[in-house]
């Protein structure tokens, strides 16, 4: 009888890479041959720790392996002496020690620390695979030799090939003064941080230590117009040390984009202040997370950034004039490359700088970041994914096709040009609930767990009082009226229920309704509703255009990006029409989404090419030049639309009968209003 | 019958590669293919004048081609037009528009000049085929557009991969502000410059002009421990537009390179300071030449340097303490790619710089530059190359193996150590011949035609006077004085000679030759013909291991580098034992190597390949470590030489009958002597 001995068979999780490797194979060699990333500084010494696997016991069936810990070798000399210096934790190994003696299920954790640091709670609630731009490698450099007379820092390179594989090896300059006292300080054993993105380039030596380095630092940022948010996460484990944010303080040079762009095309100075203010509050900001890890910014190597075209020209030092008026010219719409001191950032003097491409002059590098984020691209579904700011980015697709436009929604969502509107903060409405019989409003405010209707709300408010009304309640607001009764499918609010609820008034020309009595008094007015169904109309037109593009009548799944996502209900958000019918089960807030792609970024320069190469396949759709946008944004302005059905809302929701008021009804001149509508129409597409 | 038509023949000189083409392929695509380097700027335009060619017309038998002017198209509108605007030399076209009509000879013209500025003679004699890392491409942009929105940048890239074939291109960040107001300001029209070295290395936008911009240029420069030579050339046509030198301040701190490392190490900001000095001669040495060649500073855009290993460290700001000790540890020996202004040079923001690799830690950048120059691993002839200074830098090899050494000369060769000695200046003696039969010597001086002995000699030297003796002539005087048997083969001024000459005279216990009466009075004592002994010991010395590692036992040709060399004859060098012996027409000074090298390196990226691969091959001898240094070093004292044959010498000149004096007849106490030897021999190998 013939009996086949095989190699064993070793399976990797969480990716579930596989393959048969001889006995006395490292399982740190089994890895790297099945392009399993499993971190190694020390190159196989046993001192740096960073390669721990564990091994999971058992029988797997469904992969056929019988895995046991008799399976891999035993403690070594090497591993022991590791575990009785530096603690190895309950059936960790190092898999540049331990080597294949049988069959095995190999786990490799996300969640190695070295350093004996708080761990902190993941602020991105995802598994990143690591591939980082920035290595670690510990080699022991070749003392002179007069015979061979090799520069200190040629040597190094020759072990580096020889150790780690490492070719053509660039070198910074400011490192190459300081070659000769790090080599010898520890006895010639260094550590050298390699930088190497693209396939193309060439690696590059950035920062050096003498002997052996075990941690390495990035953060990956997203700049907003008003707020700037930062994660400094570890690149050799891939933990998320602290995220932080802060106030962007270009808000002193104009409180949106284009004022900000005035700015600039009014003041000579005023792009490099810009440039400057925003420069330094990102310093400031990295100080913050390194203070709030503990570690010391000198140890970050690598950074990405995203940001919207204009805040992404600022950053750079471009002027963004040309993004002020058509074509809305990007100076620069692909990745870039920097070192972190060109931009003037204090981070370590070899540190890298990466940003992520914009898809057009209205859609940054921030969508480009939500996009990478959430995949429209990797899956079947259509996905509508919707960053709701002063300017919403729209993207909307699937694997086959994913089209991209921007809708001027204005800044009545985050409360601006709304009666009473504020930004969200404690004293501001976030909830309202209109009671369909009695027309009575109730609400919660922030910072206070009590609705208004409830006992002690009065107490609980306190000193900070109720100041006004946050974005997120400005929609539920409006969609409330509109479930009540109180406002047509038009947007008026109907001048007849004055006599059901003293809450609804003339109010001048129009009605309006009374929210909350005292100081300050918070009204709804008409104009407040149209500023709404104008914002909104904005973007759905716009989401509108795109299903059209991608020829269809629904989409699948919806994802909300960004603060104002965050905050409001997505019963609320299709109430009004702001986003097309879905399944509400499959409209989720995703947070920051774009940061969450910038850490993607970071953590795995895969996912660099991945949305590099994604931005040139996203159509750009600038909706301002579709013909018929007119008409789609003046449908839109209806609750939730004039022509569009809602089948999955109203099975959710308990939508009005159709109420639709002349215009005249409540008093306007219809000529007036007309005009105004069509103006609003064309500055949806200036 | 069947006659076969084949395409037509074309010949391009002076390179002699050839090709057939069909009929209507541009001359210049024709070079292109067969990888000869025609530039062209504007990419075909019939702009930019840049890839002028002649035909050849006539019967070339030799190649088999009958070449006319009928074989290539007649003018076209483009090129009539770059003829009325520009000029067009009688007999040139333009390669890009001009087409192979039938068969040709093509000569490419390496002095094609486009901008009506002065030509300057060659200060290089020599052809160098051109290949530089940065080239310019003239391109016109698309304009924006919002249904594609590339950034302006990146539509730049998409049309220099269209029209150049660029991929993956990089741009250096200072530009990436620019790029909108360069690309508006001539209609979209760009001229860029981008770099490109090795073949792994990505290629990078580092300059960038509205409209055409024709021209470009490098610096090549050689930092010696005194002087600083510098070429600044065009890098589109080769031409040598300007070159100077310039006295290395560094001398302040230090006459030679082992006190410029004592100043570093006494004092805490010495490597500071020098590293400031050196840089800011260089950038004065730059200023210097640009305003000789008419020419703004700020249109160079490569840099290659070549030093000696001191210099070289010094000027990159590397602490080159360990330089001065054992085992002479270089901090970095490859070669080196920087951003000029990373060494603080004022070129173009985004100029380049490239270091030649260095051999050793006594043979550098300058020996490398040398060898490049003369290229002994090109040829199968044994080639001896010295470059002689304070340390002087041996090089013996051919094609199959190439080793390198140096030897302390110290400074006697350039006049210091000997009495009367001093540097090569308008007064200095430059050369000595002493009638053998009555010992009157006569001499010419620098600046004077005349020979001493002619009549209007003192008219002529008039108010400089006669000063001392430099270097050259001090070779010529005591080989002279051993031809003249005034000192024997051991280098003994002959007492007895004081008998037939009264120009022979004891002088404390020695004897002395007077070879100039007045003020100053100039004698030889026998302290400087030891001190020429032993400094051309330390030569012989060193080539003679490096022979004997060769195998061989005479070399076939000499060239001699640096300074030095230009001024003194080969065959008193012989005489003096300073070189082997070698057919006389085979030895000759070829100046300055060492920047002739760079210059190769910067005008074609291959030469720099070519020196590093060979930089890797060339073996380095450590003579102080070679068992019997000592005992050749003594042998070498001997006038030519104690045992090595003179053979080829001796046919040329008639060398004196062997003269031995036992040491004891000059009065010299043999044991003090000895030790002073055996001082000097120890010295040698230090």
């Amino acid at each position: 009888m013939n009996v086949e001995v095989r190699d064993p068979l070793v399976l990797f999780m969480p990716s579930g890479k596989r393959g048969r490797f001889p006995i006395g194979t490292s399982v740190l060699d089994a890895a790297r041959q099945l392009g399993v990333y499993v971190e190694s500084v020390c190159g196989g010494r046993a001192t740096c720790g960073r390669c721990q696997i564990e091994v999971q016991e058992g029988n797997f069936a469904k992969h056929k392996i019988i895995s046991s810990l008799e399976h891999i070798s035993p403690k070594g000399p090497k591993e022991d002496r590791y575990e009785r210096v530096r603690g190895l934790p309950e059936g960790r190994r190092l898999s540049c020690s331990a080597t294949v003696q049988g069959d095995l299920v190999v786990d490799v954790p996300q969640d190695t620390v070295i350093n004996a640091q708080v761990v902190r709670k993941a602020a991105v609630d995802r598994h990143i695979e690591r591939n980082p731009a920035v290595q670690l490698c510990y080699v022991e450099v070749d003392e002179p030799d007069m015979h061979k007379p090799l520069g200190d820092l040629d040597r190094l390179k020759h072990v580096l090939e020889k150790d780690w594989g490492w070719k053509d090896l660039l070198t910074t300059p400011h490192l190459i003064p300081q070659v000769q006292g790090i080599l010898r300080k520890e006895n010639w054993g260094v550590t050298v941080a390699i930088h190497r993105d693209t396939e193309t380039s060439q690696p590059v030596i950035i920062a050096m230590w003498p002997g052996l380095k075990n941690e390495a630092y990035g953060i990956a940022c997203d700049i907003g117009s008003t707020t700037i948010a930062m994660h400094l996460v570890s690149l050799l484990s891939g933990r998320i040390v602290a995220s932080s944010g802060a106030s962007n303080p270009q808000i002193r040079f104009g409180e949106d984009l284009m004022s900000r762009v005035s700015y600039v095309m009014m003041n000579p100075d005023g792009r490099e202040a810009m440039t400057k203010a925003v420069r330094e509050a990102v310093n400031t900001l990295i100080g913050k997370v390194c203070e709030e890890g503990g570690i010391d910014r000198h140890d970050i190597l690598d950074s990405v950034f995203v940001a919207n075209p204009i805040m992404h020209h600022l950053f750079l030092g471009i002027d963004p004039t040309e993004l002020g008026q058509a074509p809305f010219a990007l100076a620069v719409s692909g990745a870039l490359q920097y070192w972190a001191h060109e931009i003037d950032l204090d981070l370590n003097q070899g540190a890298r700088l990466y940003t992520l491409p914009c898809i057009a002059g209205h859609v940054g590098a921030d969508a480009a970041g939500a996009t990478l984020s959430e995949g429209p691209y990797r899956q079947d579904k259509m996905m509508l994914l919707v960053d709701v700011g002063t300017n919403a980015e729209i993207i909307l697709g699937n694997r086959a096709r994913v089209v991209a436009a921007s809708s001027p929604t204005g800044p009545a969502f985050e409360g601006a040009e709304i009666s009473g509107g504020q930004r969200a903060a404690p004293g501001a409405i976030e909830r309202v609930r209109i009671d369909p019989d009695t027309l009575e409003p109730r609400f919660r405010v922030i910072g206070v767990d009590k609705w208004s209707d409830e006992s002690g709300f009065e107490e609980a408010v306190g000193a900070v009082g109720v100041t006004g009304i946050c974005g997120s309640a400005i929609i539920e607001v409006v969609a409330e009226m509109y479930l009540a009764g109180i406002i047509s499918e038009d947007g008026v609010v109907d001048g007849e229920m004055a006599a059901r609820s003293p809450r609804v008034f003339q109010d001048g020309r129009t009605f309006s309704y009374l929210l909350r009595e005292g100081e300050p008094r918070l009204v709804i007015t008409q104009r407040d509703v149209r500023a709404i169904q104008l914002a909104k109309a904005a973007l759905y037109a716009g989401v509108k255009l795109l299903m059209e593009k991608q020829g269809v009548d629904h989409v699948d799944m919806i994802r909300f990006a960004g603060a104002f996502g965050s905050f409001i209900d997505p019963k609320y958000a299709m109430v009004l029409g702001l986003i097309p019918d879905c399944d509400l089960a499959e409209v989720k807030a995703v947070g920051n989404a774009s940061g969450t792609g910038a850490l993607m970024a970071l953590l795995n320069r895969g996912h660099r090419r991945e949305i590099e190469d994604e931005v040139h396949r996203i159509e750009k759709i600038e909706t301002a030049l579709e013909p018929h946008f007119q008409q789609i944004f003046i449908d839109a302005m209806a609750l939730p639309n004039k022509v569009d059905p809602f089948p999955k809302l109203a099975e959710a929701v308990k939508l009005p009968p159709r109420k639709v008021l002349a215009e005249a009804e409540t008093g306007e001149a219809t000529p007036r209003r007309r005009s105004r509508e069509e103006r609003a129409a064309r500055r949806g597409r200036a």
